[in-house]
């Protein structure tokens, strides 16, 4: 069977690593679904734009291979068969989101709550009706036994600077990031770029931003303490070698926040 | 992007108008998905079994063509966009939904509460997660505005017996069938094989079978009368005509309950 995109989603999350486990706990999180410039596109879309939530149908983009069983996103839970999980890694590489519709613009949705990467093709839209789709207490295996403790984040008045100069002048939302990365086991680096520096104190990665965190584990609270440069000093130095093409806006970045 | 068939649904609705047009509101209705017979399915069905509802991707195989505005089986909703329904005739041919889990025998799920027809070839299965699948309060568009009225059916003593001896005898499940077709707009037959015969009097056509109903609006009940053949008496007199193979089965039926 052959399947053509119908178009693609653009948004800040680029590698696995940056997107939610689901969309449903990334309330702040938006993308863009751009269809392909055609006429017909246009009018199939009449009327979504009632619907509340819709179901995005994708293909896994980054995936090649499959394996029968698979560790999910969770400790104690062991591997499991592909087909008991939402793993991307399926003989199919068929994904499936269900995610809220904020506006419809011509070819263009703009989504919110969605764990979808930049650049993925989309192959469907569907509305989403409760009464097919919604059953909220239907029981989950694994899921419901999986004991989930969830973080607050608290973020101090220069971290909280920072990250609006970040956002303002490199584009990047930290902050939203920050929400969904460190939600659950925020001291767990076996999916995130999380480096363990001293008793409760952590760095997460951004691409070649740092955030700086500790956490209380017996509040479940997280408190963002200050963003830094990922490049030393000295990479500043060899401006010619500048691969992510970022040096400018870090050496910006630097003389307003220089070095701790 | 190409995709390969992992499995196929057998069950007795063959034909687009035979099933219900969500799987939700048939809680009878049973069937059977087939994986193909692999090692390495069997083991990717680890742990799905304790999942009370699962998500089926699959082909809508009977669509070849797809337009960007259809209308939906409900009165008054006039044409709308492919995207805001879920009309199997889409840009690409992929249905999902949400059933009910039954039983796992090897690579073998019998499902419940289904809107599938018998061959329709597999793509993905994924379990049902309420966390991130279930939105049950989440507004649907024309989906909510469309004023339904649910008939209940009541089955007559004859029919009742009837309808036994042809699942008995000839396997069709007629019960299942009416509590499907019967449910809404009893007497609408844009969608069904319905005639009305006379006042508040149908007849429903399955297959080569016929069933009278009455109706009454004002309680909204069906009241299911008899069953009968499908067949002219004198066809008995051709049975080498016997396109649909089962006029052994019609004349074994009419001597026990004769025609009318």
């Amino acid at each position: 069977m052959q399947i053509e995109h119908i178009g693609v989603v653009k948004c800040q999350q680029r590698f696995r690593y940056e997107a939610p486990r689901q969309g449903s706990i990334a309330p702040a999180n938006e993308a863009l679904i751009v269809l392909k410039d055609d006429k017909s596109f246009t009018e199939a879309l009449n009327g979504l734009s009632e619907f509340e939530y819709i179901w995005v149908i994708y293909e896994f983009h980054l995936n090649q291979t499959w394996h029968p069983l698979v560790r999910p996103p969770s400790d104690d839970v062991g591997k499991l068969g592909v087909f008991a999980t939402r793993s991307p890694h399926r003989p199919n590489r068929i994904g499936m989101s269900c995610v809220r519709l904020a506006e419809i613009t011509k070819i263009t949705l703009r989504i919110e709550k969605h764990d979808l990467l930049d650049g993925t093709p989309v192959l469907d839209i569907k509305p989403y009706i409760p009464y097919a789709d919604s059953f909220p207490n239907a029981s989950a295996g694994w899921v419901d036994r999986r004991e989930e403790i969830e973080y607050k984040l608290s973020i101090d008045c220069l971290a909280a600077r920072q990250m609006e100069w970040v956002k303002e002048n490199a584009g990047w939302d930290l902050k939203n990031f920050l929400l969904i990365q460190l939600r659950t086991e925020p001291d767990n680096g076996v999916r995130k770029r999380i480096k363990h520096i001293k008793e409760n104190s952590y760095v997460i990665s951004y691409r070649t931003w740092r955030i700086e965190y500790q956490i209380d584990f017996e509040d479940c609270l997280v408190n963002i303490l200050c963003v830094s440069t990922g490049y030393e000093s000295s990479a500043f130095n060899f401006v010619s070698d500048d691969v992510f093409n970022d040096k400018e806006i870090h050496k910006l970045f630097v003389k307003k926040y220089p070095f701790n």
